[in-house]
């Protein structure tokens, strides 16, 4: 029995993909991993969450471990809801779907919207997990670059008015990261947020808006697309992963009801009463804004620290963008293949993820490298940066 | 702007079918909820829960909280393996995939293998949610009387010859719950159990086997269709559901690793840590074995109550099947539409699940209604039956 036989066309265009997570060796254990994109132990709420569940059994008993679940879900979607109003975006209940984590939401919308016939834009570089789910729906992709001021809106402006006078096929669908840009680091301007708005209504394209990292901003907080979309053309996509625990995962989706219906048509029953309600009751006991402005602090320093070890250690090696906001460093040094010294580096003590993984086209990215300040301690980045800058120089000698 | 024009061929035939989870009106407080499949509030474990979670985050602090989670997802994989060889499933720890409930399997099998051009078979009646996960996938469905032997394998051979011999598509899998049926209680006989996976050779195709009630046998424990699957055709698909707490969200699916594989690459990242390894420190600390006896006699004695209650209140009314374990009684009373009296019946103090719900072809199901005796107490069970029989009484006068 072959079981190729018994899979469905999509299916087996799917698995002719790389295999979803694949992108990474496993990281030694000391080695120091300036690849995780995941918060610090210390930052994780764990006695706290101790004290939710706690309160949270006292209170409801059995509830939240029954289907239907705990009041305290409400309590999420409410805090979101609250939120948003604050960052400019204001949404009825219902516009509002909790979701396994961003992951879940970028999953659903691909199932409603995206199948092997459909074209959608990403930015070059992406978010390398969503590229994977994009990938199990579609194999056509747009790109489109991005430099300091975030994605290049003139340039999907022209490959858009391009492709409509060949009669090539349009996109339905732009996935982008405006703020602190995952691998990159950057922001896009106001100008090109509204750049992209009007492009979507001329075009007649969906956005999809991945503000996984909104919150962790140093200075100014961005705009979202979301709070000037008038046209109700962007799912907005939020997170509790980099703010509170990505083991949780409860993340979320907003969009216009109509837009929202069929993706909770989809989702039915792929629900996880337990870690919303953990959520909720956690929520309820704690000052977010303080904790928000304890993690912008945190990070703010842990970017410097790291900025600083680049330019002691790798500034005539290297190129980076001072991020202002997010969880990362891109770095570019010519004349390395990223790939290649990973396992020299993970030998020598240190860890990332290679450029390549976060582009389409693979080899946009070999000289490129994602650090995260997010997880590591701030002495551990020193160590890593002189150690990854001993195996670059290296190899540029050779 | 027309979310319709953005959907894809699957999701515009998916929404023209009813919204998922739409089956029932909302049930009063005040009614006795013979509806509810889902276990008592003294049947969940919830201050062994909350002893669980302080356990694991004293040993393991942020661990569970990552993405990448705890050791204790571990446990759950390892107790199933080892509770399966028990029930005669030897399998290694490849050929399972922890999942958020049985449902979610259903939904990766689905994704992997059901388009709109594949044809399935199912019981008829069958689990009303996992009807509507398949309806997302296709609307091809082939379905198979169940009499107390559980599913009429004799039936399905006809068809499927039948079918082949005037060139009609072939079914690609084929879903059965063989052990304490989801909505009637049946159990298939070994003989049928045999008979299904000489189809499966003969006409080459794979099974689901749902088996989310088999732990919950009063006297004789089913063998597993899994146990006998020579050929590798079977996802066996169980739950922590029944047995522990359903607002967990943790089930599995074991099959042949590379049948399990595309599951688990769809799934990518729709994980949930958190509950997992709150599942896996709970499991470590409790004696399972005593604790499915102990549910075992609890749900054997509250389905006597339920069946001399109808026995006495409804003998003369209806008629309904002793079921041999699981949550349920199918109750059949002729002359009655079941859906047309249910408001009736919520008004009076007494909610069940409406039978045509279970039905690929609702029509069939009219005169049938579906019992829970896991949710309420042995006292309100009688009274609700007295009640149901009254509502009934006066309809059949009028």
């Amino acid at each position: 029995m072959n079981p190729e036989l018994f899979f469905t066309k999509n299916t087996k265009a799917a698995l002719q993909n790389d295999p979803p997570g694949e992108w990474m060796p496993p990281v030694p254990k000391y080695c120091i991993p300036l690849s995780a994109g995941y918060p610090a132990q210390s930052l994780v709420p764990y006695n706290e969450m101790n004290e939710a569940v706690k309160d949270l059994i006292e209170e409801e008993k059995d509830l939240p471990f029954q289907y239907l679940g705990s009041k305290k879900v409400n309590t999420v979607k409410k805090f979101v809801r609250e939120r948003l109003v604050e960052r400019g975006v204001v949404l009825l209940e219902k516009e509002i779907l909790v979701t396994a984590g961003a992951i879940q939401g970028i999953d659903l919308i691909s199932r409603t919207f995206i199948d092997r016939d459909t074209w959608i834009v990403v930015e070059s570089p992406s978010y390398m997990e969503g590229l994977e789910v994009f990938r199990n729906y579609t194999d056509h992709f747009i790109t489109v670059p991005i430099d300091e001021y975030g994605m290049q809106t003139e340039e999907l402006e022209k490959t858009l008015k391009n492709r409509k006078e060949k009669n090539l096929p349009m996109p339905k669908l732009v996935y982008t990261i405006p703020s602190f840009h995952n691998p990159t680091g950057t922001t896009m301007s106001i100008d090109r947020r509204r750049h992209l708005l009007e492009l979507a209504s001329e075009f007649n394209f969906l956005i999809i808006e991945d503000d996984a990292y909104g919150e962790l901003y140093f200075d100014e907080r961005p705009t979202p697309i979301k709070a000037m979309d008038s046209g109700s053309r962007v799912f907005y996509l939020g997170s509790f992963s980099k703010t509170i625990a990505p083991g949780l995962r409860v993340g979320y989706v907003a969009a216009r009801s109509d837009l929202i219906e069929p993706l909770a048509w989809f989702k039915k029953d792929l629900d996880h009463p337990f870690a919303e309600a953990t959520l909720g009751s956690y929520l309820i006991q704690t000052d977010m804004k303080k904790r928000f402005e304890m993690l912008r602090k945190v990070y703010q320093q842990n970017c410097k620290t790291l900025i600083s070890s680049l330019e002691k250690y790798m500034g005539e090696l290297a190129t980076w963008q001072q991020p202002s906001g997010g969880y990362f460093v891109w770095v570019n040094i010519p004349g390395i293949n990223t790939s290649e010294i990973l396992v020299e580096a993970m030998q020598a003590g240190v860890s990332y993820v290679p450029g390549k993984h976060f582009f389409v086209h693979e080899q946009e990215g070999l000289s490129y490298l994602r650090l995260s300040f997010s997880f590591v301690s701030r002495e551990e980045m020193v160590s890593a940066v002189e150690i990854l800058s001993q195996v670059v120089k290296k190899h540029l000698n050779n």
